[in-house]
């Protein structure tokens, strides 16, 4: 009989990333990463369909806190402001708890394939996301869809300089920083190199 | 001994995309490519890793293409313009003859998430190389990687256009007027819905 497991997935999570990080993705088992996790197969295989999910869980609620956010955002709001306010809504989500946790994920994934591709997956759900919520607003393509990819271009660069040790900004900042940046950049694709 | 086969890799690759559309693609085996083909599991393998590899095949050329272009461009070209003739060379290559092969291949990458995946995958690394040979030319962060983007986006949207057989253009053609459209949506951004 399944019985009730405290923070279950969370331990998964930990546990997986624990293991990845010490051993190498390829040479962990599922068996190991319950094992580690004090639980057992079966509670894994209840919140994650193989080993690989474990590091994408954040997908689905990633996705929803980014629409939801573009869906809020004021009708006055152009679609670059729309999609700032997505990155207000996600980045409010990583804490200092979960810095440490971003930072030692980043080395796991650029050191896999496998993990790179599905990583490269994730990106464009949540660019995919983004779209069609801008489009419910209104906004035609390709606009939407560039916008949304300055979203996650916004993101992931705030997100990288965020997981390093060395940095002292929140990561709020630094994907509106981030976003300013490309809107620069977006001026200078027709001027001289 | 291996036998000198008569376009084994082109064979291998029709065959291939041939039974992936009957049968599915989780439903096919190497045995099956190869046996189409009139070849053996030894020559698949001599030309591919694995089963979906077989659809990637044109990566690495089309990557050195887009970068080549791309440093062949005239010192005085803007980052967009240095795109624009990277788009040029590629989209040559986009024969008629190739065109009856895209449109067939289009519903089986998008039938199967594995595949899915390999394909955001070279995605990323054809921006990644448009992304490298700009940064070679003095374009600096994040002008360069956007130009790639929006290199790789006008490519993709003139490639599933020009797959569709209702369409009368060519890919080069249509390309630059997915790049000219990009570059009036980045003028929207910021505008009014």
């Amino acid at each position: 009989m399944a019985r009730w497991e405290p923070n279950a997935r969370e331990r998964l999570v930990r546990a997986a990333l624990d293991l990845f990080a010490e051993q190498g993705y390829d040479a962990t088992t599922v068996n190991e990463i319950a094992d580690r996790a004090g639980l057992t197969k079966t509670t894994f295989f209840r919140h994650f369909p193989d080993k690989r999910e474990v590091l994408f869980a954040g997908q689905g609620a990633h996705s929803r806190l980014l629409a939801d956010a573009i869906t809020a955002a004021p009708a006055s709001a152009t679609p670059l402001e729309a999609v700032g306010a997505a990155l207000d809504a996600i980045t409010a989500t990583f804490t200092d708890e979960r810095r440490e946790f971003s930072a030692r994920l980043r080395p796991v994934i650029a050191g896999n394939s496998e993990l790179q591709e599905r990583a490269a997956f994730k990106r464009a759900g949540l660019a995919g996301a983004m779209t069609e919520a801008l489009r419910r607003r209104g906004v035609r393509e390709p606009t939407a869809s560039l916008a949304a990819e300055f979203g996650v271009r916004a993101f992931y660069d705030a997100f990288d300089r965020w997981a390093d040790p060395a940095n002292q900004r929140t990561c709020a900042e630094l994907a509106r920083h981030a976003l300013d940046e490309l809107r620069a950049a977006a001026v200078a694709l027709d001027g001289q190199p």
